[in-house]
C-alpha cells in the first residue's frame, strides 16, 4: 500500500482481477478502475452484460486487464512543485488518458504510453498559478485535469512542437463551495468540484445544482465548464452554459474573471470565450453557478409509440410547446429494447417535470395530450403529485450506469461506444436515416454485425439532440482499427446530414476532423489568435480545439 | 423634392415646422424625423407631454429644430461603388449619429457635424463585401448602420489614426424573408430587415419572432444581433441572443458563416464572438432566426403592492419558480405614477403569460398566488383566455411611445433619458438605494431638481435588470454638459453597486469608461486580438468596445 499526494491510497491487487490496478480517490470506501470506468465495486456483472449481448453476438470470452506499463518519467519535479507534484508510476497512469473507448481498450491491455511525465495537484490557485509559470519555463505541455472522463482524447497529455515534456494538472483539491448566495440562489464553487461532492455540499444547504451528466459521478464542475457538458435537464437549460453567472480562469497571462451579473449585453459575452475553451486557453478555478431548491413536484409519464415518425412528430410538437418539461427522451425501438423498456417494437417517449413552486398537472396533461394526439398511448398513466414515485430519478441511477455496462462489454469483445449530435426536426428524418443504414453497413462490413440505436437526450424547439449507441463483435487485436473506422462513418455521416460533431462530448482531439470543417474557419482564426494572447508559449492542451 | 439613393423620397418643409428636414424612407406615407425618434406622424403632442412635466418642472418654452449644417464631404464617391453611394448632405446627415439624448439635442440645433462623408446602401452580399474592400484601400472607417436607433454612440461615424474619411454601411436594402423553415420554426432573414417588415414577412407566414425592442420600428435584425438587443419576453428568451440559430457575417477578410445547429457543444460557441459584437469585427448580412407561432392564449394581471420591497421579494419568487412569463415587469411607485398607472404610491408588477398550444391558468393562478404571498392585490382581477384583451398589446404601444416622448421633452427644454443595468437579486436593494439617492442628489445639483423612476424590463432567477429613467430641467445651451454629468453619476452608482453597464442598450462608445472596467482585461486583449485578424486595417467601428 503507497500514499500518493493527492490521489488518497492505491492498492495493489492479484494479477487475475478483473482490473488489477485500483486505487482510492476521494472517497475512501471506494476503489477507482484504473483502465475503466469509475469504482470497481459499482462494476456491472459480466454475467448479465454477457445475457444482454449474446442474443445479438453469442458467447463471448472474457479479457482481464493486464498489468499496466507505464513510461518512465523524462522529468524531474521541478523544486517550486514539491509538495503537491509526483512522478509516481500509478499517479501518472491514472492521468494517462480520458474514458472514450479507446482509451479503455489501451488500459485494459496495460498500455499508459500516454502518462504524463508529472502530475501537479495544487491545493489552491497560488500553486496552480505557479505551476504554469513553471511549465513555461521548463517548456512542459499542461493539461488540465477533472475527472478525466473525456471520451474525445481531451485530457491525454501531449507535447506541443517545442515541449521536452507533459504535465496532468490536477484540480481534485480544489472541491469546495466557497459562498452560497441564497437569495440569488447562486453558489460559488472550486473548479475541481466533483458532481457527488457538490451535490452533496450544495444539499446541505438546501439547494442542488441538476446538472447530471452520465459522468457525474466523475467528473468535475471546470470540466463540465469546459466541455460545455449536458445535464439533466432536457429542454432550457440543457448545457452547462447556463448555469454560468460568471467565472474565474487562470491563464498563463493571468487572471481572467468575469464580474457577477444574470445577465448583461455589454459586447461579446466574456463568460462564453471560457465555456467550451477546453483547456486551451486557460485553466478554470472557480465559478458562480445558478443553483436552485430541490424539486418537491414531479410528474410524469412513458408513452408508447407503434410509428417511430409519428414519436419524433409528437416530441417535436411538445419541444416547441414552451411547457420545457425537465426529461423529454424519446427512445426508438431499438433502444427501448436494448434497454429492456419495451420488446415490441415500440418507440417510447419519456416525459417528466419537476417544481420546487407548484403542481404539474397542468404541465404534464397537456404534454399527453399532444404525445396523444400523435398516435402515443400512456399504458401505464401518468404520475403527478408532492414527491411521487420518481421516474426520473431510477432512470438516471440506470443512466449512471452505462459506461459499466461499456466495461463490461469491452471485456467481452464487444466494440461498444457512443456518439452524439443535434439537428434541426427538419434534418432529422434523414439524418436518422442515414446514419443508422450507414452505421448498420458499415458494423456489417468492419464487426460482422451489430446494433445502432437512437435515443433523444435533449430537444429544442429548432431540433432534436440524438444520441446513438452502437454494438459490434471485436476482433481481438484489431479494435483501435475497428472503432476508429466506425467512428469515421459516424462522423462523417453526421456532418453529411447537417448533424454538429458534438452535442455535450466535447471536441478535444478525437472530434477535430469534423470540427475543423464544421466551425468557420475565421473562427478557428480567431480561437488561434486568443490564444496566442492568453498562452503566448502554448503550454495548454495542445491540439485539442485547435494547434 | 430629391431622391436619395437607398433612402427613397426626401421633402423639405418651411423652417418654422417643429422639424424641419425629413425624408420618406422605406414607409411611402410617412416621414422620418432626422434630428429625432421614428416618424413625424407619430410625434407626441407638445400640450401633453408639458402637461406631463408641469408639475415638475413648471411652465417650458418650446424649441424648434433649426436647420441641419452638414460638413462638406472629404472624399468622392469611388467608382466601384457608384450606384449604391451618395455623398448627398441630407443622406449624409441621417447617418451622422444615433438617438441618443446628445445626438437628438445636437440634431434638433442642427449640429450634423458628426456626417460620415460617405453613405452606401449596397442591394447584396457582393456590393457589401466590395465596399470593406474600397475602405481599406481608400482608408475610409467604415460604420454599420441598421435602423440607427443606437443610444450609446454605436453608429456615429468616427475615424481610425489612420482614416482620411469615414463610410456609413446602410443595411436598408437587405431586408427580405430569405426562406422560411416551418417544420423547424427558424427563418432565415437577411439582417437589414426592420422589426415591421420582419413580422409583416413572418406574419403572412403564420410565424413571429416576437422581438420587441423599444426601437423595434426603427431598428434592424443585424442591429439587434450585433447590441444584442432586449426583446419582449421578459424572462428566458430576454435577448437576441437566445433566437439566433446560426449567423452569416462579412468582414474584411472574408465570410465568417455558423452552421445551422439547435445547439452544439463543440468548443467555444463560434456565434457568440458575433453576437455583441456591435460592428466592429465584421457587418452581419444574414441569420437563421427561432420563430414561432403567434400565441393564441393569453394571460395576465396586474398586481398593486404598498410595499416596494415586498413587490421586489414576490418578483423574485416568480422569477425563480420556472413559471416563466412572458411579461413580469415591475414599476416603482415613480414610474407607476409617471406612466399613469397607480397614484396613490403603489408599485405595480405587470404579469403576462402566452401560448400558441395551451390555455395559461395554472400559469397565471400560481403567478397572483405567489404576488399575494407577498401582500399584493389584483384590483381588477386577472385575465386568461384565449386572445383575451391583451394588457401585453396596449403596453407595447404605450412602450413604443417613450422614445417619441423624449423627443418632445426634449423640445420642452428637459433632460430626458434612461439607462438599465442587470444585478443579483442580493444586490438590488442597495443598489436600487444608491443609485436613487444618488441620481436625486445629481439632479438636484445639476438641474435644480428632477424625478428618478424605476422598472424591471426582463427578470432572472438570479437577480433583476432595472431600467431607469430621469427627468430634470435644462440649462439651454448647456444640455450636453449637464447630460455627460449625470450620466457619470449614473454609470458610477452602477457599476461600485454591482449592475452590469448595459443589460441591453450595448457598449457603443458611450458605455466605454464603464465597460473597460467590467469587462477582464484579458478579454479586452482577446477581443483585440480577434479583430486584428478580421479586420487587420481597423477600418470598422473605430472606438466601439475597443481601440
Amino acid at each position: 500500500m503507497r500514499h500518493y499526494p493527492g490521489l488518497g491510497v492505491a492498492n495493489k491487487t492479484p494479477a487475475n482481477s478483473p482490473s488489477i490496478w485500483m486505487f482510492g480517490r476521494l472517497r475512501a470506501v471506494s476503489t477507482r478502475n484504473l483502465w475503466g470506468w469509475g469504482d470497481l465495486e459499482a462494476a456491472v456483472s459480466l454475467d448479465e452484460t454477457q445475457g444482454r449481448v449474446e442474443p445479438f453476438f453469442g458467447p463471448s470470452e472474457v479479457e482481464s486487464a493486464s498489468a499496466p506499463r507505464v513510461p518512465r518519467s523524462k522529468v524531474e519535479v521541478p523544486a517550486e512543485l514539491k509538495g503537491f507534484a509526483s512522478t509516481a508510476d500509478l499517479e501518472r497512469a491514472a492521468h494517462a488518458m480520458g474514458k472514450g473507448y479507446p482509451d479503455r481498450v489501451r488500459g485494459l491491455r496495460g498500455d499508459f504510453s500516454a502518462a504524463p511525465d508529472l502530475v501537479v495537484t495544487p491545493t489552491n490557485e497560488r500553486e496552480l498559478t505557479l505551476t504554469l509559470e513553471i511549465a513555461e519555463r521548463e517548456r512542459l505541455s499542461v493539461t488540465p485535469f477533472g475527472g478525466g472522463s473525456s471520451v474525445v482524447g481531451g485530457v491525454e497529455p501531449k507535447l506541443g512542437a517545442n515541449h521536452r515534456g507533459s504535465l496532468s494538472l490536477d484540480l481534485a483539491k480544489l472541491g469546495r463551495l466557497l459562498e452560497l448566495d441564497e437569495v440569488s440562489q447562486v453558489a460559488r464553487l472550486e473548479a475541481g468540484v466533483f458532481g457527488p461532492a457538490l451535490e452533496q455540499q450544495l444539499g446541505a444547504r438546501g439547494f442542488t445544482l441538476r446538472h447530471y451528466p452520465q459522468s457525474f459521478e466523475f467528473s468535475t464542475l471546470g470540466g463540465w465548464i469546459a466541455t460545455r457538458a449536458g445535464g439533466h435537464f432536457a429542454t432550457v437549460l440543457t448545457h452547462i452554459d447556463d448555469f454560468v453567472e460568471s467565472v474565474r480562469m487562470v491563464t498563463p497571462r493571468g487572471l481572467f474573471e468575469t464580474k457577477r451579473f444574470p445577465s448583461s449585453g455589454a459586447g461579446v459575452d466574456p463568460n462564453r470565450l471560457v465555456i467550451g475553451s477546453e483547456g486551451t486557453l486557460g485553466v478554470i478555478t472557480e465559478a458562480w453557478m445558478r443553483v436552485r431548491p430541490r424539486p418537491t413536484f414531479r410528474a410524469g409519464a412513458s408513452i408508447h409509440f407503434e410509428n417511430y415518425e409519428r414519436a419524433v412528430e409528437a416530441t417535436r410538437a411538445i419541444a416547441q410547446s414552451g411547457l420545457s418539461p425537465s426529461n423529454c427522451r424519446l427512445l426508438d425501438s431499438q433502444e427501448a429494447m436494448i434497454n429492456g423498456v419495451t420488446f415490441d417494437g415500440s418507440s417510447v417517449l419519456v416525459l417528466g417535470f419537476e417544481s420546487a413552486d407548484h403542481p404539474l398537472d397542468a404541465w404534464i396533461d397537456r404534454a399527453v395530450a399532444l404525445a396523444e394526439s400523435f398516435g402515443g398511448t400512456c399504458p401505464r398513466g401518468k404520475t403527478s403529485g408532492s414527491r411521487p414515485g420518481d421516474a426520473g430519478e431510477s432512470w438516471r441511477a440506470s443512466f449512471l450506469k452505462g459506461p459499466y455496462l461499456q466495461d463490461a462489454m469491452i471485456r467481452l469483445g464487444i466494440v461498444a461506444d457512443t456518439f452524439e449530435t443535434a439537428c434541426t426536426w427538419t434534418a432529422f428524418p434523414a439524418l436518422y436515416a442515414a446514419v443508422t443504414e450507414a452505421m448498420r453497413a458499415g458494423l456489417e462490413q468492419i464487426c460482422g454485425g451489430g446494433v445502432v440505436t437512437c435515443r433523444f437526450t435533449h430537444v429544442y424547439p429548432d431540433g432534436p439532440a440524438p444520441y446513438f449507441t452502437f454494438l459490434g463483435r471485436a476482433k481481438k487485436g484489431a479494435e483501435l482499427e475497428q472503432w476508429a473506422e466506425i467512428k469515421k462513418i459516424a462522423g462523417d455521416a453526421l456532418a453529411k446530414a447537417g448533424g454538429t460533431i458534438t452535442h455535450h462530448h466535447a471536441v478535444g482531439r478525437t472530434h477535430r476532423p469534423w470540427y475543423d470543417n464544421e466551425r468557420p474557419d475565421l473562427f478557428a482564426t480567431s480561437l488561434r489568435a486568443v490564444k496566442r494572447e492568453l498562452d503566448p508559449a502554448g503550454v495548454l492542451n495542445p491540439g485539442v480545439l485547435i494547434d
